[in-house]
């Protein structure tokens, strides 16, 4: 063995591989490639297992001089629709694009999956395939909302993956949220608020009177700050880094804040479209407009995450354009460098030792890790 | 009898009264009074009981020209603070301002009511002193939105009033969301959605199904139409006229929009203010950056409405200035102008008379009452 071989071969162990889902997104095969090569040129640590139909694949890959020995095709014959039901992909999808993409997290071959398409048979299929980490009953999706924090975006979870979740799933959640605020955030101790109708500790359902107990108790040792129940208001805000809720309420939080977003950009488009000052006002203040316009562009923070599966996999909006594919993926390339499936485990486990403050997981200035710096325009 | 005081007798006969709780708002009673100006400036056929601590009320009016004549003060002893318990407020709350509010409205001395105190004690005291109508099991508070359908703003219910629902209920805030959009909105025939967490049928909830078929059985007997589930996003939208969900869920959902509409304009603000043309730009564009403020402002569509009860509540934000509490009594004006209570009443009726179509509150077009044109600029 050469020189050469040696350092080439040292090289390619500290590089991370990817494993995309190209097909099953709104957009199609073609954003997904758009994306990637995005995301190759921000990430030259990164190589990819594209899964989909080759005969589509292989010419938007070839045009991709970027790209060149960075993706390996997988062929998959099959493709998740978006009408698709979780069961039915469970039990019959072994030949589809989202089924490889997570098989290769499975078998090894990629640290982390990324995919644009049917989010319940996403969670379905991650389930079935990675199978839940020891001591969680319901896994979670978390995203990423843009506040008032100086890091740009707090956590929240469940956004999705499940319509329900008990006392012990919430505080699953908790510290499963601080996890991934503590890695991703760069937070050492990140605050964690439960999301309820009211601050005052006599309102909202009593199963969250419960968890808000639970929760405070486990607070120590899954070394998070817990400030109590929080309201809508301050899921944008600067009180909390964690919001923590079930997935029903989640969900709908995210998407009314998304759709609440899209309409204020979409009246502020308007405004300036309306008078030829306001047009000359919209020249003037261009680059102003942009930066807003990338604090608040939810494709930005496009990725939810799943947590409390044997490997991480990233959901990317159904919608997402090569933009929002790129961020995804690039979240994905830096959980994988981060370790982050390994030190969630850990802080799992170490949470369940009730009392016990391992910090197994460390703080995010140890070791190799480093924050993911989504804030500072990844 | 003079002809005179003939027609001074049918002109007073035809004015509205307001009761208005001074006392109990974040801002206190000089908020209270700066907005029942305006309200009485707009609104010049409406007159107003007042009620709070006449020491304080008193300088506060006296100073106030536009008042003379048009505001009865009510003494009342007690403030319900933010952090009174329902519980206790509805035993022990006979001599507070809030009380003697609602407490007007059952006497028949005023139409509507409004306050901006803590929102759990006023529900409480609203049922205890006003009772529900018959037949329904939750009242609710149902919000304007500001959306992308030509009048502006979509209805949604129950913000908060209660923080369960089950499908009967659900049904009930549909017919009487619907009641609402016809008379506030002046649309025929409101489309009526039910939110979950994704549009298509097996999705959601066990409890979102029966809801679901439920109130697209008595959709033609409520006279809307039923367009199913409907998403976070369609709040804002233009699917749908009136969403329909639980409080919890509701009262999350505005609250995350608020945040998120509020997070959106002070970025806007900083962006302005960031280099010197963007400020320069701001100026260029300061019509129809107000213009926007207002079709985004909160406090234009401030007031929540009680449904559901013998009489006509409207609760204000808490933290209501002189603007918010103007546009929440200029709400209240509007509805007991249009004989909203009585037109409700009349459609929960035929509603519950499975089957008919008794249409007995009419179509927006008839009769004296107009729409509330609240997309209107009121």
């Amino acid at each position: 063995m050469t020189q050469d071989s040696v350092q080439t071969a040292a090289a390619e162990s500290a590089r991370i591989v990817v494993s995309v889902d190209a097909m099953g997104g709104d957009r199609g095969p073609a954003a997904v490639v758009a994306g990637l090569v995005a995301s190759a040129r921000d990430n030259p640590d990164a190589d990819f297992l594209l899964h989909g139909d080759v005969a589509v694949l292989t010419p938007l890959v070839a045009r991709q001089a970027g790209l060149s020995g960075r993706v390996t095709l997988r062929h998959a014959a099959q493709v998740v629709a978006m009408t698709d039901k979780p069961s039915q992909v469970m039990r019959h999808g072994q030949a589809t694009s989202m089924w490889a993409t997570i098989d290769a997290v499975k078998q090894g071959e990629a640290s982390v999956a990324v995919s644009c398409g049917n989010t319940g048979a996403l969670m379905a299929v991650s389930l079935i395939r990675l199978r839940r980490l020891p001591g969680i009953n319901r896994p979670a999706i978390a995203c990423l909302w843009p506040s008032r924090n100086p890091g740009g975006f707090n956590v929240m979870l469940d956004v999705g993956a499940d319509i329900k979740a008990d006392a012990e799933d919430l505080l699953q959640y908790a510290s499963m949220g601080a996890s991934y605020a503590r890695i991703g955030l760069g937070l050492a101790r990140p605050r964690v608020g439960l999301l309820n109708v009211g601050t005052e500790e006599h309102k909202g359902r009593a199963e969250m009177k419960l968890a808000h107990d639970r929760i405070a108790a486990a607070a120590e040792a899954g070394a998070f700050d817990f400030v109590g129940f929080v309201e809508g208001g301050d899921i944008p805000g600067s009180r909390v880094d964690v919001i923590v809720t079930d997935g029903f309420t989640g969900n709908i939080a995210l998407k009314t804040g998304e759709g609440t977003a899209k309409l204020i950009s979409d009246f502020l488009r308007e405004a300036f479209a309306a008078t030829f000052l306001s047009k000359i006002a919209a020249l003037l203040a261009l680059t102003s407009l942009k930066r807003l316009q990338v604090r608040i562009d939810p494709r930005r923070v496009n990725g939810g995450v799943f947590l409390g599966l044997n490997g991480t996999v990233v959901k990317s909006h159904g919608a997402s354009d090569a933009t929002g594919v790129a961020a995804a993926i690039g979240l994905a390339c830096q959980l994988a460098r981060s370790g982050f499936r390994e030190r969630l485990a850990a802080r799992v486990a170490s949470t369940m030792r009730a009392g016990q403050d391992a910090g197994a997981e460390g703080s995010p200035d140890n070791g190799s890790a480093s924050g993911l710096g989504v804030g500072s325009g990844q």
